[in-house]
């Protein structure tokens, strides 16, 4: 068993926390009692839009420092009990520039651990990703931990996210052997929520629903929406990163993901319903030009693991989760166009 | 199609060329005719003596650059028809440092692509490897161009150079789709042969067995033996190399492999035998601190599209291949330390 970093009193370090995840974490993390939650970013993806809503607790600390320079991680997580390293470019950023997305999910990663290493940080938990199954033909049934890795017929930058995240596990499991560095490493299923960004091929489908149907056009589904798509929100994964935290397991790898899965059409006739409108989807045929993360058939990220071993499982299911994630759009939410 | 890059009269760079594979495939392109052959080699791993049997010919010329310094590729390139990326650690390096590992691996392709794009070269030939498809329990049947990468029950740093490979494979792709670069990656089998090193997890099996047995000392075999390993003669690979260049093939990724696998055991049982020993193996308990490559059951690299798109098939068997490499190394051949 490895180290448990109790949330209350301790002192957490978020990287890329001016985002998604970052910002629902923080807000957890002091909920519960953290003794001090700062916050690194470089805003080159994160806003100071999306950590507003907890801005004026003293606890609360913000550090314009960036992954790829090693000295700044060296001085952030001096002191730091628990480091949750965030700061990481997806498919689409990686599709537009793979130069800089390998630097920052790799060097980036290799630089937080140097910096948890030497400063005996007691966690690390690290963020992968369903991209670490990859994506094509070969994606079908139930995803579990020791699912292989499948490229074949995926776009080029996706394959490079997904290799990139299988490269960040491999370096914590190589620092727990070699230096005793405490991590879990957590599969998040697509994240949405509250603080919504635009940055993810997945997640980009409920946003953009919304935006048209609010404009009073029709949602557009690419092909017939037939495919799978397994989500999770941003709640749950908060709620997975302290459990992660809080407990004694190390040196695992952990799916977090919703209830359940949807198809495109499901989820774009849910968000369609939900945002109060009564409008058809139309069908679009696939722009070869843009991203498209496919799969072989219905597919399911296994949360049984994180079940087990964090005592986690999500809460939230989809209906609920858009919801949320309408209720906070229309109440003057912006999503952020980065 | 792509562009076909006749080797008669070309010009062409290999990276990291004063090594085993580089050595066999820069004489293989001047014997066949090439214009200019030009080894870049940082010598943090290659070798002035791996070069030695061909030094002298004037269409050589050794560059000592880095392909972790982008304005020297950019040099290196300029004129030149072909390049071959060998430049790269493997496992047992990764394990030693992962941070310069990657380095190599993963930005030391990204300049070397660059170089080629800016450059106009008309194909690269980029060297892969079965470790694209991993390691451990969930490597066993035929593995083909498809198949996925396995990595659980693989050591870090197997599955960190796997990883890189399948990145550099991808950067490969995306640089062939957005910047119109052809070219060809091959999955090398295990390499070995004359000039062959220490660098390998799997080929040193087959040194380490010729040292101990010249020695009188009964050869050793982790574990019994029966696990399959797939190697090729480097001179095969030299000549799938030239294939790449001669043929039409672009934006592919094909499996080069010798004529069929082969046992530990067996493998061990050869060598003896062709260094003129009657020595019983012994059997060695695995040891955890090692890097050690490991599959489920009886596996094969396919070589059959390699055969239907690059007209190529191995020829050298391994009773042929450690033939050679024995003959090799008893007229004075020095197996590299490095």
């Amino acid at each position: 068993m490895g180290a448990a970093v109790p949330i209350r009193g301790s002192r957490f370090l978020v990287t890329g926390g001016a985002s998604l995840v970052g910002s629902a974490t923080a807000q957890l993390l002091l909920e519960e009692g953290a003794g001090e939650v700062a916050i690194l970013d470089s805003f080159y993806q994160g806003s100071r839009e999306a950590i507003g809503h907890i801005e004026g607790d003293a606890r609360l600390k913000l550090v314009e420092a960036d992954v790829l320079r090693l000295p700044q991680l060296l001085a952030a997580t001096r002191g730091m009990d628990g480091v949750l390293h965030l700061a990481a470019v997806m498919s689409l950023t990686m599709d537009r520039d793979p130069w800089m997305g390998l630097s920052v999910n790799i060097r980036g990663t290799q630089n937080v651990i140097e910096a948890c290493c030497v400063n005996g940080v007691k966690k690390l938990v690290f963020p992968s990703s369903t991209a670490a199954y990859g994506y094509g033909p070969g994606i079908a049934g139930d995803l579990v931990e020791e699912t292989p890795f499948h490229s074949a017929g995926a776009p080029p930058a996706a394959i490079l996210y997904g290799a990139s995240k299988i490269i960040g596990e491999q370096l914590c499991r190589d620092a727990h052997l070699k230096r005793g560095l405490d991590y879990v490493a957590l599969r998040y299923a697509t994240v949405y929520g509250e603080r919504q960004h635009y940055r993810a091929a997945n997640a980009l489908y409920i946003i953009e629903t919304y935006d048209r149907v609010k404009r009073g056009l029709n949602p557009q589904v690419i092909g017939d929406g037939s495919e799978t798509k397994h989500f999770v929100h941003v709640a749950d994964v908060a709620r997975a990163n302290a459990a992660a935290f809080a407990s004694e397991a190390t040196d695992v790898a952990l799916n977090i993901s919703g209830p359940s899965p949807v198809t495109t059409l499901e989820l774009v006739r849910l968000v369609t319903e939900l945002a109060g409108k009564d409008l058809e989807p139309e069908h679009l045929a696939p722009d070869a030009s843009k991203v498209r993360l496919t799969s072989g058939g219905p597919w399911r990220l296994d949360h049984g693991a994180a079940e087990r071993i964090l005592g986690w499982r999500p809460e939230v299911d989809m209906r609920e989760g858009i919801r949320r994630l309408i209720a906070w759009r229309e109440t003057g939410g912006q999503t952020l166009r980065v």
